[in-house]
């Protein structure tokens, strides 16, 4: 049912705790009045013909309608040989910038203070090719894919995303140094883009320095692009500095305004149904969300929100270090959400 | 000339920095009166028969003949074509296992305390293949290659590096959930190995939880295993939680005793000649070097002294945060190493 004014947004609550962080996450939301829409969608893997392993048809129509989707953790079984479902949407709807914003969220306490950057991997080939083989019989090969067409679109993304985002500098990530021919061409992509861009300093750098620089100032850092695989483990590094996968955002974006906002964190099938799931990583996804939608009030409103309850260190979850539930977290947020009107 | 009770060591001094620093570790070793006489070869890329690029051959007869080297770091121009020295150095003498324990240094402040790990690195294969391919324009493939055989002896040395070394626990890091065969065949054999080594605990966990766990807590780690990309990113990773490639030693291990020492930091041409590096990563490389060879007192003596200058504050290089040269701060660890006589 289509109502004026609000636009509709597929939601994807995923397993274990997905689903009631995506309550928590939709109480804020009507707290904020923020114009959205949910339309409810599960994603599990199913076979097609051939055996081709897709998403539900309905959450690919729902997608394919809203363009925009908020997803919580799904389980991927390595044992039920299905690909992760995770890829899988990427896959399918060609989100080819996973985007992860790192910033020191104050009052949450680790060994680093003013991170500000941002993680920007290409999200379709690389590594994640998916192509492997056995040469002779104890040998085997995975193909690393990199392409002209899919280097440039996402070095053109992470400099259109600098610009965008007032932020001053990209840097390339890369091992052109050993795979010369591979990250080579993802280098030289990133190159002709910083020619376009001059507005944004670059910068290009191996894997190995930026990871020892990274945990020894990570505050030299800005936006950072990079090929599948060190996109994996750097935005996964960068979360650690701030916190972790609980309270780290990620949008995976596509073409014409089509994007998945998702936390990354696993289903914790141990906490699941027990009101103990802390839903900032979600919730802060769903603020990118809303600034990718335009709806840059309500955004602000309920990361401020967020955010100050942190700060304020009463009602927390126990993975933030307090002792609240679920659900007492999301009120103390919703308080001060409705508390800003 | 074969001096009595002395081990002859090939020294490859190296680029840049390299000589200064390896005089620094030959001062030293003299003060602790170790028996090691040193063997100076130069190591720069030239072309055999077919344009093969290979190390020259007086230094590849010394280190035939010797099995132990000690190695500066060499410069590495992508520009001039030819691999990286320091790759062709592990190919040709095999040496299959890259060995870097991190260790905090008591008074050189980082943001972490208590760090005492080992990242073994297979160091022949993997994504350092070497294997690419245009497939057509603008689309380039590069091949990681596993095999059942590397996979075992890196797998292996890994749980006896533990056991040898008092090690209670060794994970395998992997991305088998993406890079199913290929990953999947190296923790297959990390698995096997541990069964035949069960007085060592095993745990296996994918790359991007490690690092993210590594920022947040290194001291939950003891031996880590893996492919050899991924342990180019962890070793750099993990040498910057305890202050960087400046305080990092490294050992390339092959079969028969063959091992060749290094730094890995680079070749400093802004310092070079100027009597400001710091030669702490080549010294402690060198103590490993001593254990290896089973000299064991002369190592403790060196290393200790190298830690209690480090400690005492009072002479250190400029990059330690002192404002010492490189001769003072090695005068002071000769000191020491005679005191202790
Ligand atoms: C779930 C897994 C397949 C995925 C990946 O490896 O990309 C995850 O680690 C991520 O970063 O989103
Ligand atoms: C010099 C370079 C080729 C090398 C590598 O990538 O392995 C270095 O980073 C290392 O870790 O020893």
């Amino acid at each position: 049912t289509f109502i004026r004014g609000m636009q509709t947004v597929t939601l994807i609550p995923g397993d274990g705790i997905g689903p009631e962080i995506s309550s928590s996450v939709m109480k804020i939301f009507e707290a904020s009045k923020a114009p959205i829409q949910w339309e409810e969608r599960n994603v599990t893997a199913i076979q097609g013909p051939g055996g081709k392993w897709m998403i539900p048809p309905d959450a690919k129509e729902s997608m394919d309608r809203n363009k925009i989707g908020l997803k919580g953790p799904l389980k991927t079984p390595i044992a039920a040989g299905h690909p992760s479902m995770n890829l899988l949407l990427r896959k399918t709807f060609d989100l080819y910038a996973n985007v992860r914003p790192c910033v020191s969220i104050e009052g949450y306490k680790t060994p680093y203070t003013d991170v500000d950057l941002v993680t920007i991997r290409e999200n379709t080939e690389g590594e994640y090719s998916g192509i492997e083989h056995v040469i002779v019989d104890g040998v085997v090969q995975s193909i690393k894919l990199i392409t002209e067409q899919a280097s440039q679109r996402i070095a053109d993304y992470a400099f259109e995303y600098a610009r965008n985002n007032q932020r001053a500098s990209v840097t390339a990530v890369h091992k052109a140094n050993i795979m010369r021919m591979s990250d080579g061409l993802f280098l030289r992509k990133c190159r002709e883009a910083a020619e376009k861009h001059k507005d944004v300093k670059f910068t290009e750098m191996y894997l190995d320095t930026v990871c020892l620089n990274m945990v020894q100032d990570p505050t030299q850092f800005d936006v950072l692009v990079m090929p599948n695989l060190y996109g994996d483990i750097l935005s996964d590094l960068c979360a650690g500095l701030i916190g972790g996968l609980g309270v780290t955002p990620s949008g995976n974006i596509g073409a014409n305004g089509v994007a998945i906002f998702e936390s990354v964190h696993g289903t914790a099938p141990d906490i699941a149904g027990k009101d103990m799931a802390n839903p900032t990583a979600l919730l802060l996804s769903a603020v990118m969300m809303l600034r990718h939608m335009g709806l840059h009030g309500h955004a602000k409103k309920i990361e401020t929100a967020c955010f100050d309850t942190i700060r304020d260190k009463k009602v927390l979850t126990k993975d933030l270090g307090g002792n609240s539930k679920c659900s007492e977290f999301t009120n103390a947020i919703c308080q001060r959400v409705q508390d800003m009107e």
